[in-house]
């Protein structure tokens, strides 16, 4: 079903290339449709966030973009009102290089926080626009890569539903615990959608994938996702698409934890048996968020206590501890502790400890005999994003 | 006012020893006053609380404690009611050996959670506890060696407050974001304290300094602070008596969160200029636990983007960024940012680093014009704490 080859989306263009914001790798790329399209999005719930999310926002209201614009090596906040009319100023520059509405074009920013855009070289950047879109597979990977900051690799993914194409591009690996949004994250459809269905589908589709992940409890000041359908393929079967496009996220989200800075290992974490939908989730969060659950699995150390303590630290829930299971891995093979047992050499603590070496880690805590489950992302703890972050700015 | 120096609290008596727990390092403690004292505890707010914690909660019921036993490399929790047998077993050795009710001893383990006490081991530990305990000075700092885990030294401080004695003793160094309780910690004092202001009086200190640390977010099984008044020295000024306590609370802390696993530099962080108290806090503990913040003090590197990205994921209360005012340092030579500042040449950026090398910390943030503040520690995210926690447990 999900095909990783990239296929191009017709009647999409994409660039990304070097301009020399900080260094000589690729700080800025683009997309742009030959027609306008219906498009969704939702943004960071940061209280301060940057001015492209302000910008981006206000040209989205009308559900109507035809181009994207993205800068990585500065975020563009808490610029004040400078960054705001920077912002403006590249969607202006990118529609007139394109022929289009400066109100058409979404701009985001990712990198450090708190210096002005170099505009000059942007304003260079944005002369050659007209050549630098392209339509093949290379100008859409250029694309994925454009907008990498701490990321090890570009994350792209692309899908048939119908007679219709969707790709999905997503940039994220630190700063990662979006809330109601997501990183930077952009869908591309030629399926034709209809307007009033995109804005929420969209929103639950990132709220069961991007909103499920964290690798480092913080949340960035950009996190975008939008998608833009141009509608050149004519109309899809909606459920399809939602189940295609929530697919994709996932997996675009999956990437993200997976790539997270200094990560070994992506932990999928089911927690199951709650009491509330709440429940489920706080317990989640608590679990994948706890450093010491994530240094344990780093070290593959079956210190399975570690999850009683972050179980026991979501205050507003009590849980019996002689309902609580813990199970490792999947399947036939997984591995089961019960919180409250006797006998300690019931424990299969060594084989535990061979299962948390694989760099994929898939654990489910059942709470007790409650309806609800939730299922979220995250990765381990390592020197690496110590070393990765204590050293990144200046 | 405070000193460091260990002086002994008259009518107490203390002892630290190796029993052989795990290794040959102390592991097993405790302190024995010759008449019964007031006392009162507050305890950790996690809903999987050790077994010691349940016991020692019943014991403090009427008030009143002799005794506190405690050792160190297992926690004794999430062991079910075998635990909780085990915590009173304890109590009733100790007791039969030292001549007083079992009830008068307050009991704490700590260390790994999931295994069972070795009972044999405590059994043989508890038969020479007559001739254990000594009221020397070395007798307290073997005690205080005795509960440690992953600290790197003992915590220990005494002061004067008219005729009699303050002793306080704590330990603790990852797991540690204590919430109305602290990690495990003991006041031991000869000063007649009514009962009935003890534990309103303790709860008040924990809450302004145990409660105002965090190490790395999660919340410990076995959070536990007690307080001993024998009242062989008479009355004394009960707001002295408070704001020793207090201070000495506050020492002990700050000595917890500049020992924090891995840690190689204390924080101090005041959040001033809040419209709520719980403003302030939230956005204090938002920034004292990112790791991005915390990575960023460890390099020294100034990249202050990271509050205003910690400072806007507190959901709750929006904040105007052209208020927000970030002070590095003391007094005059403290150095100010204006998150919102137009000449970028304008930021002391290698000052700020400099200033981020010392192993002290002050950070200052004002967040607009209200009337609240708070102050919390906590330290630097470092290779160290990965290290540690990788390989804890087996």
């Amino acid at each position: 079903m999900m095909e990783e080859r990239i296929q191009i989306v017709p009647g999409f263009s994409w660039f990304g290339k070097n301009i020399g914001i900080k260094d000589n790798t690729l700080d800025f790329g683009g997309i742009l449709s030959d027609v306008p399209c219906q498009a969704a999005g939702v943004f960071t719930k940061n209280t301060i966030p940057g001015a492209p999310v302000l910008v981006g926002k206000e040209h989205l209201r009308n559900g109507l973009l035809q181009a994207v614009i993205v800068n990585s090596k500065n975020a563009n906040v808490a610029t004040g009102l400078h960054g705001v009319e920077d912002s403006r100023e590249i969607c202006r520059l990118v529609a007139e290089n394109c022929g289009i509405d400066a109100e058409m074009v979404l701009p985001s920013s990712t990198g450090v926080i708190g210096r002005r855009l170099p505009m000059d070289v942007i304003v260079n950047g944005c002369s050659t626009l007209r050549q630098d879109f392209g339509k093949t597979k290379q100008h859409a990977e250029n694309f994925a890569r454009s907008i990498m900051t701490t990321d090890t690799r570009p994350k792209l993914i692309c899908a048939q539903v119908g007679n219709a194409t969707l790709m999905g591009v997503a940039k994220g690996a630190g700063m990662i615990e979006p809330n109601m949004a997501t990183m930077l994250s952009y869908f591309m459809t030629d399926a034709e959608l209809p307007a009033e269905e995109l804005q929420p589908m969209l929103r639950r589709v990132a709220n069961k994938s991007f909103n499920r992940i964290s690798i480092d409890t913080d949340t960035s000041t950009s996190d975008t996702v939008v998608i833009l359908a141009n509608g050149l393929a004519g109309p899809v079967d909606l459920q399809e698409f939602e189940r295609v496009l929530a697919e994709m996220a996932v997996y675009l989200a999956k990437e993200i934890a997976r790539d997270g800075e200094g990560a070994t290992k992506l932990i999928e974490l089911v927690v199951s048996g709650a009491s509330t939908e709440e429940q489920a989730l706080l317990t989640a969060k608590s679990i994948i968020n706890s450093p010491l659950v994530k240094t344990a699995i780093y070290g593959a150390d079956p210190n399975w206590g570690r999850f009683v303590m972050a179980i026991g630290k979501v205050f507003n829930y009590t849980v019996d501890v002689a309902d609580l299971r813990i199970f490792f891995g999947e399947g036939n093979d997984r591995l089961r502790i019960d919180a409250e047992i006797l006998d300690r050499d019931e424990v299969p603590l060594a084989e535990i400890s061979e299962m948390l070496k694989k760099d994929e880690i898939r654990i489910e805590i059942v709470l007790g005999n409650g309806p609800y489950s939730e299922k979220v992302w995250g990765c381990d703890l390592t020197e690496g994003y110590i070393k990765e972050n204590a050293y990144y700015t200046t």
